[in-house]
């Protein structure tokens, strides 16, 4: 059975910086989606091809707590996990650590919907049956 | 007295659209801080002179929920209120709008504390006690 | 007639700074961007319309010379101009002053072609004659 | 004696695509930056210790041909070498290539100085001697 977690890692890029010397806030929401789609492509669902297939995960709301500040050069451990699929919704946990000292720096939560091309709710369990049981399996493990 | 709350107008740049075709949700966390800002700015706390007065005021949580996406080229309409200051901690809401069809795209929150620049807590009462009474009065307005 | 320049204002954002304290030189380049699509706009050629029309007008290249940093909140006026176009490609060229102080900050170019939605290049006098008529005489000028 | 050159691997992330559902042009130039400060990192001279020691290598200029787009997903090289270096100025040549494919998608130059934290340019050879005698070397081997 496919997990519903995973550890990403990553380092902190000179453009990710602000001149308060640390990352700029706005980019923890990208470091979340970095790790969202590496979770969800280790579990079988790649992004482009579910795209491909005409289904879109846009976020429906984001949460974000700063507590300590990343740096430049800092060696980032993010681990993700998915904490709600109800068939219409889905949401994903995030802790983003400094791998050096083990801090945890950042904790936050995304929440999804599934949509078509155009933009309309798609009813999982029935358009897509097979990506409904994996996403239930994979929450009730 | 200062006002506590503005309206900011800006419209969307093409590179903050991803391959959706809308908005890159991201980018909205940077559209709090511009209106933000701007806030600031009116309610006379600039805050390039805040930093050369040594403080920094970091971003310590942001929740965003999004209910319509905005595309490129749309013209939008932020409304920003500080709705918390209790001398450490200050709370600003945002409301983003669509200005043609006047919907409600976005709503979000950011937390805020206020630092030296070596990103130790300033009592603002003591430290800053004009700006600490200006701040005061806003949100009691 | 349509002018094949304008001038275009904008400020720094916070965001757009690094830990260098002055404006990330990768965000120059979008600069460019935000005053091309608002010429091509002026002179006639909404760029959303254009997209619609299924016409796509990538960037070939980039040229941008540094000579003064931008800073946070720095008031900037953004001179553009379409340089060439021989109905295969299009070149605009920048300038960018801190308006303040009027000095020249950054200068650059941008090349373009014209493709279909499968990126495919587009014969613009035969597809699009009154675009393309457009254009040469703004060139002309 | 340090290389002067190396390979650099990274992907594309979704939130650097835009709507015309390639990479945007402007995050080439961040993907520059990456690969010469790996580059750097992997001749000894860490940016982090080089800005600690109050060396700072801004971007003097930019040159930039984009001949294929990349996408999200795509997995990228990035070959960069240091080809220019005398003392004052520095340049760094960039070739970017879709993995899978071998193709050439992206190539360009850099341009740098070397300031000290007010900006004023430092005299390398006078002032690092030993800096300036590792960049000379690598640039005659």
């Amino acid at each position: 059975m496919e997990r519903n977690y995973i550890k990403y890692y990553r380092s902190v890029n000179y453009y990710e910086t602000d001149q308060m010397g640390i990352v700029h806030h706005s980019n923890y929401i990208r470091f979340f989606e970095e790790a969202r789609l590496y979770l969800m492509k280790q579990a079988g669902m790649d992004y482009r091809r579910l795209e491909e297939m005409g289904i879109i995960i846009p976020v429906t709301f984001v949460r974000c707590n700063y507590l300590v500040p990343l740096r430049f050069e800092d060696e980032v451990e993010i681990a993700a996990k998915i904490t709600k699929y109800d068939g219409i919704k889905m949401e994903v946990s995030y802790e983003i650590y400094q791998k050096e000292t083990g801090q945890l720096c950042t904790r936050g939560i995304t929440g999804h919907c599934f949509l078509d091309p155009g933009l309309k709710p798609i009813r999982m369990k029935r358009a897509f049956p097979d990506l409904f049981a994996k996403l239930k399996a994979m929450i009730e493990e």
